[in-house]
């Protein structure tokens, strides 16, 4: 059976939105090294840094008919999650879809497949996360679930839940932690600011992080060799 | 033995123009969605856009001689297609073939193996779309075949036939069907500027194509969730 | 046991800064096609050039701890090498371990692992190889060795050894053949300049390199077809 | 936060044992095309087939500390599963585990990542499914959970869910959906069987499932050739 | 639009018999080292080794429809030979489809993307070459082609071409070279028992093909060590 | 250019005779969990078990004749080790090849490429670890080197090392540690003989090992569901 659930709960904006100021590392740590989707999925093009909320699409492998029927469901500030059935390269996305969901407002888009028209979608800045780049188009036969939970890129996701995607990849924050993890990142932003001042002046982290005991303790040995040796 | 065909012929100038004009997933999808090389093969760097006739070059793993061999038989307009007779990371294709062949008018390369000089293909302006970027170089010691029909990244290629390629990946269009592949992009790409202007403007490619009915008869179910849930 | 070595010879500064006008294809042809690493690695950001002497740094999977300890033995000039003992995804190197080893002088970095925070990477101009872009965090709890000799992506590498990188790859040339490399390479690209000169003019490989005899010796059949075949 | 829970609810023997009747490809089809993990989860010898309840295993990479926590709570009947916050090729799991599991009534195990001592497991008769055969072991340092939800191999598993393994892969059917599933694996069993007689005796699919006239009407087209053309 | 030939031409009964008395390696080398499969195919059970003559099935991404076109049009003799027109890894034949292929004399199918039922397909003893196992099962929606030229892990075969399958892959020979290439491989065949006898009494590979000389040639350099070294 | 060392000195039998008593998983955690190659390569056929001294060569992608030139140097309890310069599917071995060095005492090959004639290995039963199983041959045309130290899969090895290989892969133990790895190993595979004892009784990890204090110290919490939740 195919199911679309036309509203479901969103994580806050405010939320949404302070999790976009971070970067995919911070956020990731942030909440206790989890929810990282799996290094495969790349940007089309570097550069892009987003947060929103996710419209998840379940698709058979080679069709993004139900893709079609999500556009209708998405809101302004949402990001788009689609992850087919079984392993597909086709191109699930393009040009125009892009423009479809960008004049709704939608701020990105996350595939598990493969994503085309790569050039115009950096031309109108919208930016895709994909496992492929991948020419080859879709059919429109087969149904599939827009909005229930699902496993993309190795991560569960709900909707509603919160995306946030950069340069080094894509993690997902669960809708109801989404204010909890923002001020974790915040927190961490600020402990790292400063680490890296220190560091810029030539502190070490072995000092900064007083490793050395504990490193010696662990049997860590030094050795010296002479520079003509 | 090794074969050379000096002078096969070639698809019209004219259907070779027109077919560069139009995206890598325009002109699959206009030829009944066959031709596209795997999406293994990427760009050495992104931006570039081409579409030329095909000499092609079978190789041997780890050996470019007779890629100097097809240097001599290019013309204007051409694009160099190689393939290796077994799967190589080797680096068959930099720099001084480049200024060679671009030299004769060739506009670009297609091979399913390594590419090296990428930053000086950059520089040039001469794209290839290769499976590696790898500095690993090859010997000139066996020979190989110029201008038959060759398999390159999983399509069948005869020379002369029509290879588009740009940010999305590389298709073939057997020379005979230029003509018509090129006037079926055309339509294509109409329709597509049509859409493109209704999506921008936030009509649903559920009501553009009159999906509604056809999606209900397969059973689609939509389900209401409060937003508080 | 984990072993530090603190200060390892190096090789001669001049030698590395002139490997470090060569391209990494230009160096390897001319140290007789060694010490390529596997092309796996790639730049993060494209367009970068380095060379320098490596500091080695052996490290358990999804643990950086041993980098920090590397850090402090970096010196001007260095690059720095790491490699799990087994494979691993996970971001190891990122914007602030680059901070604290460009303060030193460090002029990059190559891992066969993952790296993260690369924007913050290109804004700082802070180069890296790496076999993969992930936010995945390391832990710091088990100890690795600096400054022994490791394998790297496939290659054997000494601490002191010269590592030169490109958007080619990375290739790593022995400590006491850095001189010998370098005048090779410099004889090489002297060599490759006046071939790119003739290449240009539209002058042939096959004539250029004397090579028709010896192809038409090993079978070589020209073929003719007539164009409206 | 590491946690584990002690006893969740497992899905009822009856349905497990005979959901173990039928093969996975028949489970899978039975819950409606959905639950199978990536097929790169490979049986580490053939002819096994098992079905039982998971217990559940989130692994730091190169750590298998909490599979040791796991086994106490393992009761007759269960499957491990284990799967590792980022990937890894470690051999988590080897003869020693084996034996102490084997000895609780455990039926086999699914693990996300590597798998060691292949030649004593089938000796053992004790059968494991993995991404990796690897002797590289692991270290006893970092904590992770037990019997919370996961994702393994693409999907998610939750503690107590029904998992059916043999030559063809893994499947996984929730808790409360297996009575359901097993009695329409059975109905689809029947049928196969029936179908099955009916193929071996040379009557077509086209015919058994009436596909003529629909394959008309989406175009197919019947062309001859002649034997010596 | 969508094609199926009824009859195609197929390469000789004695010359297919003859092939598949030599192993994959013999008839590739025989034929000039051309026509071998990609190594990604690999039996989906040890020892089988068939000769047929091909039917080829182009088929959509997870749709195995147009494999029940293809049975009715199987001979005694045949192999099927299956290669979707996007990658994927969807079980496109299994038990059932075999018990009806082979109940017609076919010898066992080629298939560039997943098989599933392995164990039964053992029981049955009809071999299968496959790019993956996998359980995932297809659907019946979209047209494909039967017996039309096509490429299946990257290499063109035409209907009626023989192909050779063992447990070192699949080679492909041109149906007009059939008689040709057996012959061939006889004669290889002979001289390698003479080999053969020879290397098991003894001698070396360097004496009987009076190698030494040319190895010396291109400066092949001998060095001793002392034992105690 | 091209080197062959004649005789190097060879680990003791005695310690490589008790070293292939125990499998690669103890081997490589007596060594330090050192020392394994790649779990990309893989044995032909499953079951054999050997250890010998490496008789080390390298060579050029898709060129086997080295490899002719290393047979005569291989004694009785020798292993052949084989790495190309750069990756490649060929298959460098086959029968032939295992007729000849079989006949000189040999006990095995480890190649980091293609392998061929698998079948008839398993019948002779000589068996190989390779990266590949692939029909396509080799060419005699370029030189390479014997028994200089190579890195073969991810490790070093010297002409003379040990080389372990079973089912779970390939580890080497350098030649001068042989003696007191072997002694490591017999330790380690006592102790897991009393642990195994202990586990196939239902004693628990947890207690043989002492762990449920440190567990408790890094934060472990347990947590209880009734089972009818």
């Amino acid at each position: 059976m195919s199911v679309v659930v036309r509203n479901p709960p969103r994580a806050g904006r405010e939320a949404v939105d302070e999790l976009g100021r971070y970067g995919v590392a911070t956020v990731h740590e942030a909440q206790g090294r989890t929810g990282l989707l799996s290094p495969a999925l790349r940007p089309v093009y570097p550069g892009a840094h987003i947060a929103g909320t996710a419209v998840t699409v379940s698709v058979p492998p080679g069709d993004n008919w139900m893709i079609h029927v999500a556009v209708e469901l998405c809101q302004e500030g949402d990001v788009l999650v689609v992850a087919p059935t079984s392993p597909s390269e086709a191109g699930y996305f393009g040009e125009l879809l892009a423009t479809s969901v960008a004049a709704r407002g939608v701020r990105g888009a996350v595939i598990d497949a493969g994503c085309r028209d790569v050039a115009e979608l950096q031309r109108m800045g919208f930016p895709v996360w994909s496992r492929y780049v991948c020419a080859f188009g879709t059919v429109k036969e087969t149904l599939g679930d827009v909005n229930l939970g699902l496993v993309c890129a190795g991560q569960h996701i709900e909707p509603g839940d919160v995306v946030v995607a950069d340069d080094d990849g894509v993690v997902v924050v669960p809708r109801l932690r989404a204010a909890e993890v923002a001020e974790a990142a915040r927190t961490r932003e600020r402990k790292e600011a400063a680490l890296r001042e220190r560091y810029a002046r030539g502190e070490l982290g072995l000092d900064v992080n007083a490793m050395r005991e504990r490193l010696e303790g662990k049997g860590l040995t030094y050795v010296d060799r002479t520079p003509d040796e």
